[in-house]
Parts: C-alpha cells; sequence; structure tokens
C-alpha cells in the first residue's frame, strides 16, 4: 500500500487560456504561479507550494487529471506498483515534466479517473497573510475532488478498503450506498463519489476563509457582468455542512468555492448516515439545485491518449427528483 | 399637507398566536413588548418604542394595516382632513386604542390601503447593545413596505406628489412606470410599489444588522425543521443592493429580512433606473425568483369591516417571466 | 437660516501626495475621481458625486476644511449671510474653484472651524454594485467629523440651536456637557463635538458596509507592513454602537473606518445620556484608548490666510483617565 | 510509541460552579453534557463526544489536567508503560471513573503537566446543525493547549521526538528555541510550548467557525457588564494567523476563542519561523499584549495529591518588552 497524505491538485481542460486567466484569476482571485506555454499553474493564497489548480489549453473542456499528493518517494513508487498490479494503465513522469513538481507517477485508476501521485512540489511563497494582495473570494487552497462513478458502493470501497480513506457522511438509498464523503486528511473529504455516468469530474472544491468570501465570489461576478457563471447556491449543504457556491468557468468547467468544515480526526468517528429521502441532505435550507448541476460533469482524459473517456451509466438509476 | 416621518410598523393577521411566536420570536428573534389578549406586540434590537410589528389573532392571514411615524400631533391632525376631503374612509384611534400609541388616524388610503398615522408611541427598552439578548437574525426595526398596486404610476405619483416621497430607483417598462422605491427617511426606501393586483401587501421588510444574519435565518429556520419557510434568497437585489431574504410565516405572511443599504440624503439625487429588460435588476446574481414571489401576497383589511379587500388587477399586463 | 442636509466631505492636508495615495488608495480602497495638480478628489463606493475627501499638498499635516452639504444655492446664499451677519470670515468660491464642486460658500465658524457649504457637486460613476472594483476597506462614504472644542456646550448649543442639529447621544460630566453627538440625517452623527483643545479636528469617519471590513483594513495594513498606522480598535464604541477602527495616515492625519449604526429619523428620539464615570461609553468592551488618541488632533487652516490655528485650551479640565 | 491523535479536552478548576456556568455556558455558549456532582462536563456545537471541557470545584483556581485522545486502547496501555519507564507518576482511570470516558491514564509528564490519554468517549449529539440552539460565542471544539514551560527548547524536543508532534511555526531567539507551535491533526497545532515559568497551563484554546463571532463574544460579555472577562484582544496572531480573543473567567482561569486556521497537513511542510525581534509576530497588527497575558497563568495539579505545583523559572530570561 501508500500513504495518501490529500487531495492536493487538479487540472483542467479550457479552450482559452486568456478568458480563464480572467475568470480564475482576475474574478475569483487565484494567484498565478507559472505561465508556461500552454498552461497556468495557479495557487490559493494558503498554498505554499507551486499549484493547486492547473489550466491547460485544449480543443475541449474537460479534466486533465487530480492529483494526490503521498507521503514520500517510496509512496509514488509504491501506488506505480499497486495500480500495474491491478492492470491499470501507469505512467512515470520525471521531475519537472509538471512544472514544480518532482517525480510523480499517473495511473487511470479502476475507477476509469487519470490520477496522479506525487511526493514534492516545489515551495511558493505562502501569502495567507499578504492581505494587501488578496482578491475576489480568497481561494484558500484546493480541498476536494468530487467524481460521478457508474456504482458509488464500489468505488466507496476502492477509496476506503484499497487507499485507507475514511467515510465521514454518506448517503444511504434503501441500504446502498449513493455517494460517500471520504477523507485522508483530517476534514470532512478529500474525494466524494456519487451515483452517475462515469468516470466523470463533479468539480473540484476550494475552501474560502470565511462566508462572505463566497458572498463576495457572487457579488464580484455579477459586477463584472460574469452572474450566468454562478450555476447553483450560495447555500448550505447538510452534508459536510458546507456555506457552498457552484460556478461554471467560461468553458463550462464546475468548481465549488466554500466555507464551513469540521474536523474528522478521531479514527472512530462514525460516519454520518443521510438518507436519500431527507430534502435538507442536499441543501438544508431546502432550496432545489438545477438539474445541469445532476446532469452535466467534465469529461475525463484517457493518460494514454489525452481523448476525453465516454462515460458509463450509472447502476442505480431510479433517482428522486431532488437526489445528489 | 403632512409630514411623515418613516415607515414605522406593520399589523399581519395570525390564526394560530402561539405558532406565531414561535416562529417570529424564539426563531428568528423578534422582542415581544406587549401580550395583550389577541394581538403581540413585538420590536426589533433597535426599536426605542413599543412596536414594530403587531401579530393580531384573526380567522385568516392577511395585513391589518401599515403604519407611518408622522413629525407631531397637528400631522395626525392635518393626516386626518386631508384624506377625509378627498373621500376616504377615516377613523380616528384613541390614545391606547393600539396599545403603546398615541393618538393616531387609520384610513382607507386612495390605493385603496388601510393605513395608520401616528405621532407618538410609548418608550421601550433600546436592547441595541444588550448583546447577550440577541437572537436569530437579530432584527434591528422594520424599514419599508412593499406593496401591488394595479397601476404603479399612480401610486409612484400619490407617494411622490401628495405624500413628499422621493424617488430613490424605480423600474422602466418601455417608458411606463413598473415599479418604484419611495422614501422619506434617508434611506432607500419606506414603500415600494409593484405592478401587481392591489391592494395587497407583498411584504413588510425589516433591516438586520450584517449579512451574516440572512444567513443565521436561513440556519436556523433549517436547524428548527422549519426550512419551508423560506421563500427566495438569500440573495443580492440589483435594486437598492439588499441582500435579502424572502421568508412565509406560518399563515403564509411575507417578510423580508435584509442587510445593505444606503444614504439617500441629498435632496437632488438622481432617481436610478432600471429597464425591466435587464434580469440584474431583480436578483444580482441572476436566479430566478420562484412563481410564488411574484402571484401571491397579503389582502388587506377594509378599515370599516375588517373584511379582506377583493384586488383589482393590474392595467400593465404583458410582463416578461423575470419581472418584479 | 438655511437647511444643512449632511457632512459631506473633508479635506486633509499631507505633505507627500504619492504616499497618501498609496494609503487611501492602493491600501484602504478610496477611488480616485481626479488628480488635479496638487490635490486629490476621493470618493468612496456609495458616493454619486465628485470627491468625499480632499487631500492637499502642504507643508505640514492638518485639516484644510470640512464641508456640509446644503439643500439648494439658496442656502449656500443664506449661509454666508448668516456668518457674515455674526462677523465671520466668509469666502466665496465659484463654481468648479473647487473641482467638481458648485458655486460654495467657505467660513471660518464661530468654533473656529474653516467650513464650506454647498448645494451642488458634479456625478461620479456609483460604484456600490461594481464589486469587482472594490479593495481594501471598501469604504462607502464620509459620514461624520469629530472636532475638539474648548468648550462643548457652546458648541453643542451652536449646533442644535443656530444649525438645527440633533442630538444622539452625549456625555455628562456632572451636569456639563463634556462632548455631544449630533446630526442632521437620519443617523448618529454628522458632527461629534468633544471637549479639548481647539479648534481642532479630531477625525473624519468613512463607514464601512461591514465590520469584517474593519478587521480587514487592519489585516491589509500589517500585510504591507503600515501596521504603525493603527492607532486604535477595532473596539466597539458604547456611545454610537460603532465597531471602529482609527488610522493615522502617513502624515498622522486620523480617519475613522467603522461600520454600525442605527436610525434617528424620530424627532422626538431622546438623546441617549451616559455619564462619563462609565467606561463602557467609550470602548463598550472596556479597552483603554492610547493617550495620542485623546491628546492629538488636526490643526486647521484659517480660510483668509491658510495658517494653521493655534488651539485654545479646554474650559473643563479635570479628566479622568478614560474618558473620551 | 504510542499514537496521539489530537488536544482533547482540558479541566480547569474553579470555585463556584454556578458563576462558572454562566459564564462559560449562558454567555459564551459552551453545551452541557453532563452535570456531575462537583464538576460540569461541557462540548461545542461541532463535538460528537461527551466532553471538551471540564469545570470542576476545587479551592482555588487552576487546571486539573489536559488530556490528549490516543488512537486505540494500546496507546492507552503504551503511553502507560512509555511514561512509567521514564520514572513519571502514572495513575490508571477505569472507564466512567471520568464521566463518559472509557479507560485512561494520567501521568505526571516530564515537563510536569497532568496529563490525560484515553481513545473512547461516550457519544453526544453533534450540534452543529442545530443552529437554533447556537449561542453565545458559538464555540464549536476544543483546538489547542498553551504551556509554559521553564525551556521550551527541552519542551519542543520532548513533543517532536517523543510523542511525534510535528512543528508548524516557532519562534528563534538568537539560535534558541524560545516557543514552538506543534501537532498531531493536520491543523497549525495542538499544544504550544513557550517559554516562562512552568509548569503553568497558559490557555486552552476553542475554535469558533467565523471571526464574527470573535466579536459576538466581546459583544455578548460587554452586554451583560461582564467586559472585564476580555483580557486581550480581538486582534490578529502574526503566528498561526489566528484571528484571537483571550478571557479569563470568574476564576481567573484563561481561554482563548480564535477563527482561522491552515492545512498543516504534508509531511515536509516546513516550520514558519519568526524571529523574537519581529513584532508583528504576536499581534500581527502591532497592538502591545497586557503585562498580565505575558506573566500569569494557570498553576497545575499533581495528579497524586490534588496539590497546585510551583513552577520553576525560565530558562531564557532576557525578554524584550513585546515578547510571548
Amino acid at each position: 500500500m501508500f500513504d495518501v497524505v490529500r487531495a492536493a491538485h487538479g487540472e483542467l481542460l479550457v479552450t482559452d487560456l486568456g478568458r480563464a486567466r480572467e475568470f480564475y484569476c482576475d474574478l475569483l482571485g487565484f494567484v498565478v504561479t507559472e505561465a508556461a506555454g500552454s498552461a497556468l499553474y495557479l495557487r490559493g493564497y494558503e498554498d505554499v507550494v507551486h499549484h493547486s489548480l492547473v489550466l491547460r489549453r485544449a480543443a475541449a473542456a474537460g479534466c486533465g487529471h487530480i492529483a494526490y499528493r503521498v507521503a514520500g518517494p517510496d509512496d509514488v513508487e509504491a501506488a506505480a506498483r499497486w495500480y500495474a498490479e491491478r492492470g491499470c494503465r501507469v505512467r512515470h513522469l520525471t521531475a519537472g515534466e509538471e512544472p514544480g513538481q518532482g517525480v510523480a507517477v499517473r495511473v487511470q485508476d479502476p475507477l476509469g479517473f487519470p490520477v496522479e501521485f506525487y511526493a514534492s512540489m516545489a515551495p511558493a511563497e505562502r501569502l495567507l497573510q499578504r492581505f494587501e494582495l488578496h482578491r475576489g473570494a480568497v481561494p484558500l487552497r484546493l480541498d476536494h475532488f468530487n467524481l460521478h462513478v457508474p456504482d458509488a458502493a464500489v468505488a466507496d470501497r476502492y477509496y476506503r478498503e484499497s487507499l485507507g480513506f475514511r467515510c465521514s457522511e454518506y448517503t444511504d438509498a434503501g441500504g446502498q450506498v449513493w455517494a460517500s464523503w471520504l477523507h485522508r486528511k483530517d476534514n470532512t473529504h478529500d474525494v466524494a463519489v456519487m451515483n452517475g455516468p462515469g468516470p466523470r469530474l463533479h468539480h473540484l472544491g476550494f475552501m474560502v476563509g470565511e462566508p462572505m468570501g463566497v458572498i463576495r465570489a457572487c457579488d464580484v461576478l455579477a459586477g463584472a457582468g460574469r452572474e450566468a457563471a454562478i450555476e447553483r447556491g450560495p447555500g448550505r449543504h447538510g452534508i459536510s455542512n458546507a456555506f457552498f457556491l457552484y460556478l461554471r468557468d467560461p468553458d463550462g468547467n464546475r468548481i465549488e468555492l466554500f466555507a464551513g468544515d469540521y474536523l474528522t480526526a478521531d479514527p472512530d468517528m462514525p460516519p454520518l448516515r443521510w438518507s436519500i429521502d431527507d430534502p435538507r441532505r442536499q441543501t438544508f435550507w431546502g432550496h432545489a439545485a438545477p438539474s445541469s448541476w445532476f446532469e452535466q460533469a467534465m469529461l475525463v482524459e484517457s493518460i494514454d491518449t489525452g481523448a476525453l473517456i465516454t462515460p458509463t451509466a450509472p447502476k442505480l438509476r431510479d433517482r428522486p427528483d431532488f437526489v445528489t
């Protein structure tokens, strides 16, 4: 096995880097660490390393890969072996092949996602107390990945049993796992797996420092005439207690900005069960989410061909209207 | 003429006082000044007088009256004369007839609304700095009335020309006034008149001290299982810049809680014009309001019979989907 | 008499315009409307007119003048006559003599302050909803002047009886007025007069939209290594309930940023009395203010010579340690 | 070795339980799980177990013990052995001996502190989303202990090398460790060790969900006439970036309420070094702390006799005025 520390960064595909930069940096406040050819390497104000968000120019929107930080170099190697033994495609990356990043391995995991594991990244100035530079929503760091998978029970088991994640909360559909929030670091989640056509990335979740950062994001976007980017929220999730906002970037890629979280350090902390019939689960205040939020998600790349992978239909299908 | 100082209080009709008290006081945080027979007299934390909200037990939901504070006793008399001269029904109230209130006059105004004018009210302890008593959304005071009227242009003219209100913002529908925000005190409005079946009270607006009070109201209601009371918001109005939340009480009466406002003291401050075609006018962030918000409003009482008045259809009808 | 609408702008003297601009604009977020020769004309995000703060280059720090908006042109003329009749120095300003401002009159008032009265100012774009441009503390507008005067009882009477201000709160020192908060617009004050060597301007008060704006001002200043500008606060005033912060600009001029206020529209609202012995009066949380806050204030100019006026010692002197 | 999960609870000694309950529960908002004889067992709104704060009636103020949650029952046993082997006093507690807690071990650690290790605690209802019950500052959970020790370098080494803590930030006094912030869970600290007469507990740190909770604590205390409980703050720490407030309970015991933190999950995250000469280290905004904050701290009990232990003078003494 290998020791996953946390969800660390995500790579989104955008068709126009300038337009994406205006959205993520000028409006939302992400910081550019490096602009390298066809990609931008961004970080939040809390990050002390090179990047937690990569925007790469591509022919269509989507997700290039998601990445977990592992404990040390041995864990990178162990991950490579583990996936190879299970017949997964594995690609080794040399130090710097992804700018700022040490040696890494990228795999097509058993769920079909392009997942990277790395143990070191170049330092970057921490801007947490450079308050005079803070802008927009003041995003602090990447917090989690939210994935659509055809069988959430399988994905939940994979993350718990194979990768050592713990479940903080889950949605129960008549005894079956409909969705599960799983973590390695000490908060609600590093990854959530949800029943839906997959492999697809539903969103990257970025933490902001206080609820007003979420409100400010709405105001800033609308002030600039970009209110159409607001897909859902602001609102409170029952699950995770996050005060959330979902945005679609100019290419339609989805990110979440959220504040509010809780500590999950105790190893015997019991997972919180939500019935799929409880409407407060999804929006604590009772608001319905738009259908786009349920139906649309980002296609992910093949690590071999770079082609976007056609998703498989979900196993559980009889979704009530209000279901995640 | 007579000198109107500000929107001062509203009387809502509720079918169950205990249930209403739980909603307004236990959850939202209004303070009971007096519980007198079939009515509750409530105030906010900034109020220094007896009440800014009256809940009166009745057979059906609705609005008993709205009340403006006038400058002095002479203005009460002048108001009585002014309305009588124009053929409006006028009723004189002795001091204490409405608990806590001095002599007053209640009229059925030219728009059909039951409107009270008074110049003095019994003092009550100001709780603004009794922070240890603050609860729920921490409502500070009544701020404004929002009225549905069949002809907004007529109502706008009545308030400006007859009562000396100034317009801060308005919605223009092809050269016609669709809605108008009007004030006597130095902020955005004491009253708004909107095109719709009327006379009906659309909502009473209460000010909270900071945006998080609005978020807290949502959380408190949902925590208590009362999330169904949330009809619209939280969101930002383009018009008035208010960070708003619309709630329906257990009888369906509607109130707004909001934060954010601006100063309108300068007498030559030009009214801000919004085109009816600008979607940010209503929700700055682009969200649609639910149809109930457009269609439903509170019937108002006849000051003679106490019967609820049947509204008249609006003059302007070709409303786009998104219109106020 | 003449009709004063509100405190409208102040002119501060700075020795280095570039350094002042960095402080007021780059860090605190004031907006430049016009940079004209030896002066900067700034406004807040709520302002719809040319300026509410003027920074003028001068040999030493101080206050050039403070200005009240009056209702109309006749009030400008009436003010000129009123002060001339009382033997005050009066200077007429043509339209545009102060950039952006209509005809005005500047007087040395009976308390010795250089005070301007004007009735019209050129419009400027309101940036209240241009949230994408908001920076720093997001100052909204000038709210009030705080003046040191040798006899607060005299100054209180002058503002109430001659200029028609109403008192919202005052400090009582054994039956004598130690300080008084006075308003024309509908909030706590347009001007406060405090016992101390005068005429001196203690501070200009600017409103921010929410308490976190005050916290953000501290963080931004400290992030930029300018924490020495923070003289007092953040804290809560007992008087006025303001959540306050006092800053010294690079020349030592003092401004206040604050959030929180209340409505004072009712003409019979009784002034709130604070005993000089109540420590919560000044800092509700019990903190002592630094001695600089009590002792230092800005000298004001002679409208004739431009020289800074030597203040007179206060009449009441036996100040307890904690007194305003 | 044994696996410490996190700082879990603290026991403070109070001379009057009723007065302490009013302070912690009625004003600050802590929740009573159990009132058992001479002690109160309290928790925050995020806690899912029986207690994170114990108030025990005693003849004098002080600290009964601090407690770390360890991973499992084996770790409790391993801790007992480890301390016994090093000649420390060790006492075994049966399940329920401390109400709500499983078997535990209490030791007098090498630094002289009474420290408890336990692996299980009775569940309690999580009130995080029972927003209608939230009161006061809305404390979420215990976060850390702050300890005065005569030799911070020794204490730093003990926690890092023997207990496996990682250092997030530290104060360097000419090459010597003056103070160190150390963590097991993934945020800034579970414990800080500071140069000073020890063993003494400087404070228990409790997390609140948003900065306004800190402001609200001040307002609530002052509203109730208890502003004397505010010792220091609100302010921003340079170290840890916490927005902090220090309070003294009715017996003089000190707690911190704070918001703001950051993730420390990466095992190679370099400790942030602060020079003892940097004034922003302690208060980012430049404010001086009162001398009481430097000089006073809580004596701790002997686990054998219950007597309060006389502290030893610190090794490093030439403290600049502004030093932690």
